[in-house]
């Protein structure tokens, strides 16, 4: 059994590219740019919580970094720097080394800077913190939707939820779609390059970890307005073709969580731009809805042209399974 | 039971004094002041492995902001923000009110604003990630002790572990010096004001949370020195009178962690001035020894004059128990 030392040294320390000092000391320094503001937040995944026990090591490190450097896309931010706080119940070598590479390679990929941490041991509990920048006054809040906004959602959101539920034997994925909904759910994609492109351009961001219209529901209640999300509109054939299920492909896109695609608000004056954009990035951008004056409520608008009334509610660690 | 959204709005957003926003988006928004780099460390708590389970919340909640803050104070920064993600078997909400109290009765004492977080469900863990500012190059690594530098200590450490050893029932701490052992390990005080004043005099620092020894270990390997340690020089007087026993106070000092006291290293023209330091901030400061040549020893000299080799070896959470 390795130390607590060892690995660190071996596997944690990693060359950083904008840090003035990593790994090693009791704490990391570095510097923000002139003009730019500090983003920070911190995401802890817990095992039988976020993940299933038997998770891949590399996949899970992946799935830790990628889950917190979304929330700096959800900003507008640029990602830039990350800890990694860690608990494990040994100190197994292979273990550490798979999921540290499947960190580190996330990390990689986005730009970000992996500049320290804390292992211990204890039940499996991985929490990183990350760092990113955005011009001064320029992030975009959940706060600022408007009535008579749109609704956009990035991606093809729902995949991830089908291949939990694959996974969980509830659910028999197709083997042709089996791929990309796991992928979806192992491999999420942090839509750092959109979160870019929508500084000046989306009035309300986050992204959506918890299900769509849970996470809506924040952005309703801290933008004090409510939503009208119309079923004809929903990028409902990705997950239909999955499922094979209309039932079952609209509760995954409607309220399935782990896809960590964006879900934003614009001006309609912004639809050309957007139309763009989602080209130049090769990324689904679709308009599903738009922001009303009634506070905290969302209208679901059937094609039969009934609406239902939902109450948001996101997915809650406290109550929810995985 | 609560819902997870419910503890967040009643017990974790407090009011920030120097943060442009706090908790509720996906993520916080801060500025660092010109010239200034950011110190960045994350430290997480496990229950049985820092902590006992029946542990009270309200210290907990101190104790997890306070061993977080502690690594600023040995980097000579200035403390500034914090944030806290914590995985709860299950909603208690006397508990996290009292938790949550503890926490931020600690950040106020120190200038730090909770800027935001984690919750969510899982085998009980803490983790929290501090930052703080130092003028650009001034912080005290670990790396730049030089041979003929004094070592000091601050504080009277070793109190920690007896109170730890007595509450597992190893030991019987006189009544008299219970509470002090008890709030050593309890409440520790991250030594703020000390750190700050020991830059541009400390030539190295770091807080003692794992071991004297065996942190002190640290500062030689990154410094590339050794050192000795005079059990003359020791100050052995209140974990003796707490004690009662000479032999068990010495292995609470030398290797007793969590009374998060600052061990710095600095040059020997600076004695007059330390000694003025003590006491202005009414803080004992010990020397203890001296950094040698020879790399990676810590020679322990008796006071019948001779010495003692010890391999310096921290505390290592894969190794030992509490």
């Amino acid at each position: 059994m390795s130390s607590e030392f060892d690995l660190i040294r071996r596997h944690f320390s990693r060359a950083v590219r904008h840090t003035d000092l990593g790994v090693g000391d009791d704490a990391a320094l570095l510097r923000t740019r002139p003009g730019m503001q500090l983003v920070v937040s911190t995401d802890m995944l817990v095992s039988g919580t976020h993940f299933l026990p038997d998770a891949e090591a590399q996949a899970l490190g992946w799935k830790t970094a990628a889950v917190n450097i979304s929330d700096m896309a959800a900003m507008a931010a640029e990602p830039r720097w990350i800890t990694l706080a860690l608990s494990l119940p040994s100190a197994n070598d292979k273990w550490v080394e798979d999921f540290a590479d499947g960190f580190a390679a996330c990390c990689m990929c986005f730009g970000v800077d992996w500049i320290g941490g804390d292992t211990t041991r204890g039940p499996l509990n991985l929490c990183a913190t990350v760092f990113g920048e955005v011009p001064q006054g320029h992030a975009v809040l959940r706060s600022g939707a408007k009535a008579g906004d749109d609704i956009w959602i990035s991606g093809a959101p729902g995949l991830a939820a089908l291949g939990l539920q694959h996974l969980l034997g509830e659910i028999v994925v197709d083997e042709a779609w089996r791929e990309a909904c796991l992928l979806a759910l192992h491999r999420p994609q942090p839509r750092v390059a959109l979160g870019l492109a929508l500084r000046g351009v989306a009035t309300a961001m986050l992204d959506v970890s918890d299900g769509l219209l849970g996470d809506l529901g924040h952005i309703l209640e801290q933008s004090n307005c409510g939503a009208l999300i119309e079923d004809a509109l929903l990028p409902l054939a990705p997950v239909l073709v999955a499922s094979g299920d209309g039932a079952l492909a609209r509760q995954a896109l409607l309220n399935g969580g782990d896809d960590y695609e964006l879900l934003f608000c614009a001006a309609s004056a912004q639809r050309d731009a957007l139309r763009d954009l989602s080209e130049q990035l090769q990324l689904p951008l679709t308009r599903i809805g738009a922001i009303t004056e009634q506070s905290n409520v969302i209208f679901l608008l059937a094609q039969d042209g009934t609406t239902e009334a939902v109450r948001p509610q996101g997915y809650d660690h406290f109550r929810g399974g995985l």
